[in-house]
């Protein structure tokens, strides 16, 4: 047995990730953060930004087919679809099972992800082969401005607001992000864990209820994410999130781990402390001193 | 910031739970296991028994709440309860908040449990000052025998399949439960995760199936468990999971933080990878070799 140990930083203040680790790969920086890949133990290969686990081999899937599959099942004929971040590939390699779509842009600020990707995770990164992908290295926020009524859908695959993420959850991102989808456009974004950022994902929710027509919020379940979970703000110009379900086209979609139909729907039954939340509620989950404790994060 | 690291032992090899600790509590051995409660920083007191997290202040809900109301609201009517283990009185709690209950019979093999839970976890323990509550310290497998067409509904709180638990995941021990239920029981018992026990819960499923008239998984999402998530075996003598789910009734049940009906109905959805192991099918979630690692564990 071997004594390396990755440990999450101290991003949710004193609970973490940690897991044995093999081998690390690549350790170094790019202009934007710190780039690693580690070989683990547990869960193959991890990427690792600025010290937060972005994806592993093993888990991945859960995060990326339900960022992916939820918009593009609720638009009713996704042609023309904006990936923000996503430099890895994985919610391209998701979004591009959808036989109609047309152009998947990736628009990713930092394209040493996509080349570290390339190089430690080509079940993913191969999706920029695909002749329907574009890869722009570009800030998402400047470059949503230039596109007006252009998309079907979109996800925003971010790092956390800390960063240069941090402008992707800033409320002229998301007013830009409805100006550049078509008039019937779903857009779906990583925000966070409902265990330990409720504060600040009832905020968003309620931002972008204002924004958009329909807003709403889901959850996937993956270990290697701190808490083991993380949700997906759901915005959308017309559709609900229940809407346009077509069995037929899910059946289409190959090699699913994580996403069915009952799973669509079901994840966005939330917890009763999160549905109160989301409705302007604040029960405390855990005595106050603890809910302190755990919502202290830098935003 | 001080240094005190609480680091869950390799029950599921080399993925942990870590936290940072302000102060052991207890650590002590009973007659059968190490009893030990840390003041946690991020999620208040906790109690780990024979170095596996049992519960937390922060988010011991989740469980307590799912492992309890999904088959009291499933059984139309039930007055007399089992919960087998659960000495620290979190089962016990929920179960009493139905109105219908006129008898719960804790039988917990560990006195010292229930004892170190009165000290430490009040608003969990105090439920066995309740009238209705009886504690019987002893082996449930050798209880269970005792008792035929007796109870309406069990909820077996029982920690993992290794150590004073092991009796518990039997073929025998679910056959001597069927017997002790009334002809519409319904048990829930702890089944660990979808993510890390995928092989040991398709065959407590498979098995189940043959004993009881209705068998499911369920899971709740809970960030101090391995992976942050655990489920439930379902079985049922009657109903199925989605019976008798009554609106008022479950409206009736006071302070719920994570169980409501929309998520009774949620949590029996699995993800496509869980569906599939169900259903006899195996496909690999990550590369082989790391299902291998993930899965190797004790039982």
């Amino acid at each position: 047995m071997n004594n390396l140990v990755f440990q999450e930083k101290e991003f949710v203040k004193s609970a973490r990730v940690t897991m044995a680790i093999e081998e690390v790969l690549e350790s170094y920086s790019s202009p934007f953060q710190k780039v690693e890949v580690y070989k683990t133990v547990p869960f193959g290969k991890m990427l690792v930004l600025d010290d937060v686990v972005m994806l592993t081999e093993y888990d991945n899937f859960a995060y990326h087919e339900m960022i992916a599959h939820v918009p593009m099942i609720v638009h009713s004929n996704p042609k023309k679809v904006l990936v923000v971040g996503g430099g890895d590939g994985g919610v391209l390699k998701e979004v591009l099972k959808h036989p109609s779509v047309e152009e998947v842009v990736v628009c990713e600020i930092d394209e040493e992800v996509v080349k570290v990707s390339k190089k430690h995770f080509p079940e993913l990164a191969s999706s920029f082969d695909d002749s329907r992908a574009t890869f722009i290295a570009q800030d998402a926020a400047e470059y949503i401005k230039t596109k007006k009524n252009y998309f079907d859908v979109a996800c925003v695959d971010s790092t956390d607001p800390i960063g240069p993420g941090e402008v992707l959850f800033t409320k002229e991102f998301y007013q830009n992000l409805e100006q550049a989808l078509t008039e019937d456009g779903v857009v779906t974004t990583q925000s966070e864990s409902m265990y330990y950022h409720r504060d600040v994902i009832a905020s968003w929710y309620q931002r972008n209820d204002k924004i958009f027509k329909h807003a709403a919020y889901y959850f996937t379940v993956i270990p290697t994410y701190p808490s083991g979970t993380i949700g997906f703000s759901f915005c959308s110009k017309k559709y609900d999130a229940f809407e346009n379900i077509n069995t037929q086209r899910i059946s289409s979609l190959k090699n699913l781990k994580y996403y069915n139909e009952a799973i669509h729907k079901a994840s966005f039954q939330l917890p009763q402390f999160m549905k109160e939340k989301l409705q302007g509620q604040n029960k405390e989950i855990g005595a106050a001193v603890h809910a302190k404790n755990m919502e202290a994060t830098s935003f």
